[in-house]
């Protein structure tokens, strides 16, 4: 029987590959991916039989992995970051279920470092708290009940992750979302980060006010960037690092930290 | 200069490791870890000097790590799933921080595969809209926060995540999550995982009357299990994964697609 395997490759480029992923990637006979993503991995993929379609075209993308792995090869379908936050996993188990083919190829699928967590582990540890993932992408979710889940996830003071801001032709939702951070205290610290794991990586670290005051033409901003807004508690480090205490200094006297010496204060 | 690399490595076991995870421990002069999953990496750490503490003493562990840092050496601080999610991160940087050491080790950190990540991967496609990460552990979070920020994800219809969902002394947040779970259609699917990664690795798919019903002696859960709870339209593939669809299905038409024919029906 066929093999289809979806593989998360994690934020841009190869720097998050984990050990598993690579070692599905070299023994799968057929690697379909995304043109750009293909292209990260050039050792991986060398000498493999490669197929690829450009950014929009994820529905056949996922068909040809399908038709193959059904022909009996073992294919690895790659998926940028991890494959189920935003990306293929869905619109691959739909689509097996659909066509009704669980029993006619072996599927599994491998789990990637996600932009939230690379984004994370680079500024310091902003998301130590609970928090929620958020896409602004009204392509396949309505607008109105992405507010509603920015209002309310302000309101429980969770830290916030932001996915697919916006692009050139959708800037409502990000307007949406610049509105409602003029409630929130002037001075929160957010994360702006693009192409993650990439050569080109960018990562800024700002305030609320400022991502406000840059408006929805905001250039730094677009499909490759991720936001990270921080809750009540979020602040900078004297090195300008972003943390969000989980408490540990409430039940703790760290007083006598540099000697060695603890004591637990309630 | 001495330095201190937190690395991630991952829900359980070395299944989830990142090439970069491994190439710091391997040039890492110490390594410093939970018991437990020091002993997760046996081939990794065997050359190794190894300095580990039990449960609880990770503010003992992460001083050590600090200190022989401090002293010049390459130390590698282990932290099981991502270090940033109710793990290590926020307490090294809070610890760094207070002892003003930024100029005297140089500081990174590496992310790894959360828990609900991991999950995901091996049961379908639950998380493909937006989700949240909740911990039901008290010990440093007001218990009325976790249950307002409940409340909200349930309201907001995020897919939500739960971790460190009770302990054998820590039963109320717990019980007030299923209080909560009431209110929500009593089919939802419901993911128990407990030991992801591990050889023992446990998942179950449930219902949220099931794990209602469970109650809170439930002893599936405990703090190495994950669960996941999915939103509104969250659903059992015929082959009983679980799939939260992302909505392609609303946008093409997909009778056409086991002969390759797509339409965009608006």
């Amino acid at each position: 029987m066929g093999k289809l395997t979806l593989v998360s490759t994690g934020a841009g480029g190869d720097r998050y590959l984990t050990q598993e992923a690579i070692n599905v990637i070299q023994e799968a006979d057929l690697i379909v991916a995304y043109t750009k993503y293909a292209k990260d991995l050039p050792e991986l993929v060398a000498d493999k039989e490669v197929f690829t379609t450009p950014m929009t075209k994820e529905i056949e993308r996922v068909q040809y992995a399908i038709d193959e792995a059904k022909k009996g090869r073992t294919v690895a379908l790659l998926s940028n970051g991890d494959a189920n936050v935003y990306a293929m996993g869905s619109l691959v188990v739909e689509l097996i279920d659909t066509l009704d083919l669980w029993e006619s190829i072996e599927y599994s699928a491998l789990p990637g470092i996600s932009s939230v967590l690379a984004l994370a582990s680079e500024v310091g540890a902003p998301i130590s708290q609970d928090f929620c993932l958020i896409s602004l992408s009204d392509r396949l979710t309505d607008a109105e009940l992405i507010q509603k889940r920015l209002r309310l996830a302000l309101e429980g003071d969770f830290i916030i992750s932001i996915y697919n801001p916006k692009s050139r032709s959708r800037l409502e939702p990000y307007r949406g979302m610049l509105e409602q951070l003029k409630n929130i205290d002037s001075s929160r610290p957010v994360v702006v980060a693009r192409d993650l794991g990439r050569e080109n990586q960018m990562i800024k670290i700002i305030t609320a006010k400022e991502l406000i005051d840059a408006g929805v033409e905001n250039e730094e901003v677009n499909m490759s960037t991720t936001l990270l807004i921080g809750n009540s508690t979020t602040k900078l480090t004297s090195d300008g690092r972003v943390l969000t205490p989980r408490g540990y200094l409430n039940k703790y006297d760290l007083s006598g930290a540099q000697k060695g010496e603890w004591k637990k204060i309630n």
